[in-house]
């Protein structure tokens, strides 16, 4: 404990040392007055927004109409590991359904004993958990596989998002209809205008999949599901299946239209992986960030996120050096399974041009390949599931672009 | 690991047979078709809101007029432990200012080495760490010492709320500006017209305190004190400063207006208690709670909250009549100190009048007071740090009333 604290002391006083010397004394500002505003503020309010000085928003991406498409979160004007719920990514096959939650029905059907219809009050009543995942959807970084990749944290890592889920563990609606022995998989089907449907092993749905009314300490969002999604904890997004009307017990998997037209990967043999559902460890530095400007030469802080569909994020090593030197970050804690971890490192910059980037091991001991490794592994046939380590390149002039 | 596996089950098996017998099966409803919507839903968009269907407010009180007044979570419309920040509560001495975080400065002098002014940048450059904590107001629950107290969890206990804040440690700072031997108190002003001040021992502001910037992800709500607010973990809410301007270090409290004309409390024998800053140990079930009503005998479950200004939260009892027989409830984990603890108990309604309440323990022993012992200890003069076990009581036809 001692020893913490003389480092954290030497740490600060190196940082008094650097950033000191720009800031401005007291006597020289003359800024700070005891004249306050002279007029009241504003009133106490039923439900708050934010300051109309932040500006932060999605950026969106039309594939075909305003209704499919997706928006992605600007992770580098996020704090902490948690998404703001008004800005956590969108990914819709058929736009986003109005469901009035005292209608909302979700059946559990199939290789069952007893199959049964839950009405939302009936779900709200059973045991609940509440658990800090990430969804990412598994197209995420989907221009990284070229060499100039997204020119931001947004374009490049914006469709993956983290908050704190409230809900129904599956498992207790399956025990409950009772799964027949040599049942192996489940359905889950949403209730927008295309029932997105996914196929899901059923050792996950018994594990720790959730059925989700709660994101960050209010109701789900609409975009996220509203009333109820399911959460797959560490698979890719699309299995979380959104505004959830039912699930499917199965001795197989579903094969649906979403696993055959997308969410495959050809590999270069020309064969094709299929249900590739947990997302590999991947991090991304936020700040200094594509985009982003440093003011000047001096002290700074290296942040960013880190997250595996595995587990733990175990590691994350940040290099300045274009891969020569590694640092180890410090992980913001208590760390959560396959949930955003945000890591942190001081860093004086020099004013030479620098090569920033990050690289994850998560707790299976799995390490965030390059961009080359990934190709060498996997071809370029498939767009998906790209964790390639980004990097960041900083100009003297302090711009931040894509490495 | 394997126990654990079957005790859930046996758990959730006893759900089934309780719940189920009220569910619709499958074959009786004829509700789930393959028919969904024929038109497309709403489109991406690149700011979210929540649903139409959800309308929990904060409920707001006027003082004088709305800009000196309070707004109180309605803690039983939330989920998990994170207050969504357009509910977080409010109480503001002269409103809500709004301040252009391009022109905020923060001042730290007095007994310093070199006082030093930061700009926002400057702050948000620096070493900086996130945390979940509640605030707290030191009059929440004033209604309690009355027999017949609030009505709601949203009038009892509606003046608190948890979020994870992000900003630099305020040891930082102070190490920067050279605090001088002699040195023992600080006081904290804010930028609203009203010069909002509290005095906070050195010690608390070398330990734990942060000037926080970010809450839930984004940045810190114009409510909360943007862009900036002192956030003194487990202390009452009116020392975590919002609007942050000034920090001033001393050799002593500062013994302020609201320090004087409030915030003190008077006890029984004339002697006023100053300085009171630790919450102590608190709990309310939110879920069956007052003005709710239960939709019949069965099973549901228990839910509440549970904190400290003491640190974690070792241990929430219920009782479920009137306080002869106490259980465990289970604690959302991970726990952090100084933060909301959700708790959660399996209960089964037998459709007799009940009487629910919920006891805390937190790591140092404490444990929440009756309403006659707090009353014992501290008489009745002061208003502030009313932590009373909070009582409901369930009528035969369901409806929960305050007990």
């Amino acid at each position: 404990m001692i020893e913490k604290l003389s480092t954290s002391r030497r740490r600060f006083l190196g940082w008094g040392a650097v950033l000191g010397a720009s800031l401005t004394s007291c006597s020289e500002s003359g800024e700070m007055t005891d004249e306050g505003p002279s007029a009241l503020g504003g009133p106490i309010r039923k439900y708050g927004e934010r300051s109309p000085h932040e500006q932060a928003v999605r950026g969106t991406r039309m594939l075909r109409n305003p209704e499919v498409g997706s928006s992605r979160t600007p992770l580098e004007d996020t704090y902490g590991i948690i998404t703001p719920s008004s800005l956590h990514f969108e990914r819709h096959h058929s736009g986003v359904p109005n469901i009035d939650p005292a209608e909302h029905r979700v059946l559990v059907h199939g290789m069952v004993d007893k199959p049964l219809v839950f009405t939302m009050d009936e779900l709200k009543s059973l045991p609940s958990v509440s658990k800090v995942y990430f969804v990412e959807c598994s197209g995420n970084s989907g221009g990284e596989w070229s060499e100039n990749g997204g020119p931001t944290v947004s374009t490049a890592f914006g469709l993956a998002s983290c908050s704190e889920w409230t809900g129904v563990p599956l498992r207790a609606l399956l025990e409950m209809v009772g799964v027949q022995s040599d049942a192996s998989w489940i359905l889950a089907e949403g209730d927008d205008p295309c029932h997105m449907q996914r196929s899901l092993p059923l050792a996950k749905a018994l594990d720790d999949c959730l059925l989700a009314y709660g994101q960050n300490g209010e109701a789900i969002r609409p975009e996220q599901g509203y009333p109820l999604r399911l959460i797959a904890p560490g698979y890719e997004g699309n299995t979380c299946v959104k505004w959830l009307r039912r699930i499917k017990v199965s001795d197989g998997p579903f094969h649906v239209k979403d696993e055959t037209s997308k969410y495959s990967e050809l590999m270069p043999d020309g064969k094709a992986w299929q249900f590739t559902l947990e997302m590999d460890a991947k991090s991304v530095i936020t700040s200094p960030s594509g985009g982003q400007s440093i003011a000047g030469p001096g002290a700074r802080e290296i942040s960013g996120l880190a997250w595996s569909g595995r587990g733990l994020i175990e590691r994350v090593e940040i290099s300045a050096d274009g891969g020569e030197t590694w640092r180890d970050a410090q992980l913001q804690e208590p760390r959560h399974p396959m949930a955003f971890t945000r890591f942190r490192l001081p860093w004086e910059w020099d004013g030479a041009p620098a090569t920033l980037q990050s690289r994850a091991t998560d707790e299976t001991g799995y390490v965030q390949p390059t961009r080359e490794r990934l190709i060498e592994e996997r071809g370029r046939n498939s767009s998906y599931h790209n964790n390639r380590i980004k990097v960041w390149h900083i100009a003297a002039d302090g711009g931040v672009t894509n490495g």
